[in-house]
């Protein structure tokens, strides 16, 4: 009870230090009125969208709440709603420090480069120290209550189904917030674009383009809100899956309660290491900010290894300590730290790999540009090339992360690497969602025709933000793929308990799947999982086109009609555009976030009703699998690309191959337009949705189970 | 011995019809002198082409036999070297004719759409029939030699490792072709279109564009010999593996010699009705050229479904016959027939589906047109959407085939399936192989300036055979598909034998497989698997950037250098292209070919180094599957969306959304340019790489049994 209590002290921590850096962040210069005034348009516009949003999933969470309560109880329901609740908490508060944060960003940056730094990297904190706190609390809290105050054991299935339906909440919120914010943001920005950039040559964010307010609220709502949202259900996701596995491989053995408090344990440690870390980004004398960024990245990580090692000591009391799983593998508290540790190391491989392939200066940017000078053809064949390429590295270092953790500590030590490198959340979100901000920053310096120099200073941050956003998606996805093993284990492990305790399951009788590989069943799984990313993704770039396509005929339709808007005479109408992508990605994101929702069903049942229970409950395990296999690469390859094709674009514009305005500027802006739908809105939406078929599948076990 | 001699007839007589048929195509008017001149610069360039990669493949090859013979012996070696000569030959000959129909296609279509499309059509069944043809009198000659006249047992290992070998051969030089002449023929086509058309703003094939020759010549060594290359690889590898699963099914039963005869009797039977098929193609009164072609194809697979029925009724003495495997599955010959009719539905579902998907005048074309008029942009955003989207349909197709025939038949009864799929290899190539003969035909009724009337008609040619070139590469692909599980049984049957007699074996004592989804090695070798198409699939892509570069360079500088080419005054260099795409294409080809070929190794070692031989060869097994799983949707999702950016711009071009010379169709070229690589080089090849590494990794076990 001591641990559970200074856990939540800790999650408890990341909401003081919220609350405190959003004093900081608002008692900055805001600026003068006519970058209140837009500032104020680009608020204005994301809240009016994030209310829609989530009035929308509102009605979706009811029907699964009434669902949950009806099958399994009101208890998991609660967990459900609670997941649900914090996660979309998470993306609120993020959202609304991100657009008062963006206009004093500006403001800042008319004194100096660290000075813009410093405020979009703490508005950006607030955002990573609520997403891992909230996550953090909601789990300690719902568990707390579940096991210290209403008295269940600790891997009770109740306990067990309620924390899987508080992912689930999580992942729900997620999946749309992903979708639907990002189908939001690069309809703005790819219709803005292309009517604005390349038809009107006017530049970005130039406020006669009525396309500019709404890509500004999209940063907000996609990047910011879409992200949080996301991380949160990733961290709530692996923790839980983690408390499961360890639930289930410690069961009434002596230390299944260290078990089940060491990931809470590793999670609040990092968290106060993080929150440490964020004070070591400090612009140096160089004017690297990505080297500032790193401090606070470096500094958080290798300082977490130290309170790993002590909250490992704690929690086992020493590193020798042995501990047996239920199936007989055998290994120390030391290993479990060592594991750990490969977490973490996966995290910062992932991260370099990840700036390799989309850093201006490294090879595959420079690539691209250069694929620039020859047309639009090539641009985009290299920007392909680039991404279909930039999955191998990442894939093989979560080989040997498996490998190495699986030779430790056997499942579960894979298990605690992914908790660990998920415990870094905090400082990985800050990292990110400073982006944003400076995205913003940018936008409002330019309408509010501030110098030269701001958007020089802000262009410089925007850049560094295109990284590490491809860096979080990076990790987020490849953690995933790391805990598609310790998913899927939970779904095994459930399984095998049901059949094997199948007279309290009468269901479960008579049940034995074949996992084997010889099992065409399992082929057919593999393959049915493999194929869902892929369609989700068509669906989300498909939506962004269409979304885009109207945008374009409208800031056509404005310019045509009111001629004055061109020569600056007269004001575009902003709110349309921003209305009518509000409605456009209320309406796209529904069907494609139910595809993960249903298909484990539908597997189920077509799977039954053609070759019975044990073949189906074998198609649906595959399918988990066969979900991770495909969309990691579709994951990665789309994220990675698409920040590749972002930082060609501005590459060339730092004025290699012509500079702006050239040809091959030209084609590189159609690259960053193939590039936005596929980084921010397909190919980040895989990874909740992936999360989804997974519990979505072990729900569906928890249901079958009441029968 | 009477059954095998027939099947060696059914072989031969289409050795016959295309002897036969070329003739017939060398008889017709040949055109004009100048015609006859641009078609001798477009056959000396593919004839040179091809000298060089057969050259660069052979030092290959010799290595490989001798490698082969070192290890497995000379009978295998020499199974390794017929594969290779035939899969070559059948590309030498297609080619051969291809580059003598262009030009008296051409000289037809100056008469009638009719006597074109008869023509080209005419040309493509030689190079169907003779690969359908070649491929099966060189498995069954040779399985002829090693049973019937060396006298070694059906089922003997020396038996499978050769019929093994011969379908490594086949693919060698499948893997070759298709990336080689993928990227001579993408290169060519994307570096003259960005020249030609975007910048210089002439159309395609004009003589005054330096890279024109050299395209028409990609177009008979890409898409004909490489098309050709791949098809009989995949023909003789289906084969070859349906006979190993029946030999190890079926080892010491009294049906096993009619078990290994059944798949070469099916597809000696398809070769007869292929050939009659091709005589139902002739235009209709309404002029359709895709009628036209299904006419021939829904011919031959009706005639088929009868044909394999007598054949069924001949080799198993009637429908019910009951036929136990080894591993203890019961049948009957009638549930088999069922089965090769199942194959046989896949096939018409899988040509369905792509025809919607790339065709003319369905949603998913119209809606790339569509999008071409919001810019570049959006045409990649939503030929990208299609792409991706075209893969649900063909893998929910292999879903049910799989389930329909496993629940027939067993294992068996899906490698029947398959075969059945692959015996109509010869009508499906002809469908394909006519593309690449309109395409040129096409190009020198450009360049010899005939009239107007004769280029619409190789163009309407021309557009059907982008849906027939997709629709053979998702027959391929999916077959592929269908076919993991065949070479998969394959893989672990093999390994079953040997670990099961390790006393004969001794390298495999003590190895027991756990092939469960659960087992951390199995998703390690999934997850590698799974990266290889991507990898691969870049590299194809990189390639055709970088040859493709190289030719836009080139072409600006003899524009710039002799101003009279444009006047049309001056000659353009047209050799110089062709030359530099040869050695870009050999150069390029190499490394991406030897990634299958040193996976499984590399694989193999690695996780035998980290975790012992049982999870190294779990984890090789596992790396097949992954492999076939995103391979499969990589492929398709290129080869579907490609012929939908081509079929798009065809659209446009037939003048909606402003025709020819408006934005809109500057997008489509755009469209157009990045589907070419897709489509043609990267998407193709993958199918020729599952192969490669599932054969691979069969050999390795032989290899090692050695030990």
């Amino acid at each position: 009870m001591t641990a559970l209590l200074l856990i939540m002290l800790a999650g408890a921590l990341s909401i003081v230090y919220g609350v405190y850096t959003i004093q900081v962040v608002m008692a900055a210069d805001a600026g003068t009125a006519r970058m209140q005034e837009i500032a104020g348009a680009i608020r204005e516009g994301a809240q009016a969208y994030l209310r829609r949003q989530y009035s929308t999933v509102a009605i979706v969470g009811v029907v699964l709440f009434i669902g949950l309560a009806w099958f399994l109880g009101i208890v998991v329901a609660v967990g459900f709603a609670l997941g649900a609740v914090l996660s979309a908490a998470a993306g609120f508060i993020g959202m609304n420090v991100s657009v008062r944060a963006n206009v004093r960003t500006a403001q800042a940056a008319t004194h100096s480069l660290a000075a813009g730094l410093d405020l979009a990297f703490k508005s950006g904190a607030v955002t990573g120290m609520l997403v891992a706190g909230l996550a953090l609390l909601g789990v300690v809290i719902y568990y707390t209550v579940l096991v210290a105050v209403m008295g269940h054991a600790p891997g009770d299935r109740l306990v067990i189904d309620g924390l899987v339906a508080l992912g689930f909440g999580a992942s729900l919120i997620s999946i749309f917030a992903r979708l639907g914010g990002g189908i939001f943001t690069k309809g703005a920005d790819v219709g803005g674009d292309l009517v604005g950039k390349v038809e009107a040559g006017i530049p970005e964010d130039d406020p006669r383009n009525p396309a500019t307010i709404a890509d500004n609220v999209g940063d907000n709502v996609g990047d910011c809100a879409g992200m949080a949202a996301d991380l949160f259900e990733t961290y709530a996701v692996t923790v839980v899956a983690t408390m499961v596995l360890g639930s289930i491989f410690f069961a009434g053995g002596p230390l299944l309660e260290s078990v089940l408090i060491y990931p809470l344990a590793i999670c609040a440690a990092c968290i106060v290491t993080s929150i440490i870390g964020t004070y070591f980004v400090k612009l140096g004398a160089n004017q690297s900010i990505m080297g500032a960024l790193y401090k606070g990245f470096i500094g958080a990580g290798a300082l977490s290894i130290v309170a790993i090692a002590i909250v490992t000591w704690l929690v086992f009391g020493g590193f020798s300590t042995v501990l047996t799983t239920t199936t007989g593998v055998t290994f120390t508290s030391g290993a479990l730290f060592i594991c750990a540790c490969a977490g973490l190391v996966v995290t910062a491989l992932i991260v370099i790999v990840t700036e390799y392939y989309t850093g201006t200066g490294y090879r595959p940017v420079t690539s691209i540009a250069s694929a620039s000078v020859t047309g639009h053809g090539t641009n985009v064949i290299q920007g392909l090339a680039v991404s279909l390429e930039s999955t191998a590295l990442p894939a093989l270092i979560i080989i040997a992360g498996i490998l190495v953790t699986y030779g430790f500590a056997g499942l579960f030590g894979i298990a605690i690497a992914v908790t660990a490198m998920l415990a870094l959340a905090g400082v990985v979100v800050a990292l990110d969602a400073f982006g944003p901000v400076t995205d913003n920053a940018g936008g409002i310096a330019e309408m509010a025709g501030l110098p030269k120099e701001v958007r020089v200073s802000t262009d410089a941050l925007d850049a560094v933000g295109n990284t590490t956003k491809a860096v979080t998606k990076g990790y987020a996805i490849g953690s995933a793929g790391l805990g598609a093993l310790v998913l899927f284990a939970a779904y095994t492990s459930d399984l095998a308990h049901f059949t094997s305790n199948s007279a309290n399951y009468p269901y479960f009788a008579g049940v034995t799947v074949d996992f084997s590989l010889s099992n065409p069943y399992v082929v057919v799984g593999l393959l049915f999982g493999g194929l869902l990313p892929f369609v989700f993704a068509g669906m989300g770039m498909t939506a962004v086109g269409r979304a885009a396509g109207a945008v374009v005929e409208e800031v056509r339709r404005q310019f045509r009609e009111r001629p004055g808007i061109m020569k600056g005479t007269d004001r575009p109408d902003y709110g349309r555009a921003v209305d009518m992508l509000t409605k456009a990605a209320i309406r796209e994101m529904v069907i494609p976030s139910l595809l993960p929702v249903l298909s484990p069903i539908v597997a189920y049942g077509v799977i039954y009703a053609v070759a019975g229970k044990s073949n189906a409950f074998a198609a649906v395990g595959a399918m988990l699998l066969g979900v991770i296999i495909t969309g990691l690469f579709v994951a990665i390859s789309m994220t990675s690309g698409g920040g590749a094709w972002d930082n060609a674009k501005k590459y060339i514009e730092e004025g290699h191959h012509g500079g702006k305005g050239s040809d091959a500027h030209k084609a590189a802006v159609t690259g960053d337009t193939v590039g936005d739908p596929y980084k921010d809105t397909a190919g980040p939406a895989i990874n909740p949705m992936i999360k989804i078929t997974n519990i979505v599948a072990l729900l569906l076990l928890a249901v079958l189970a009441h029968f």
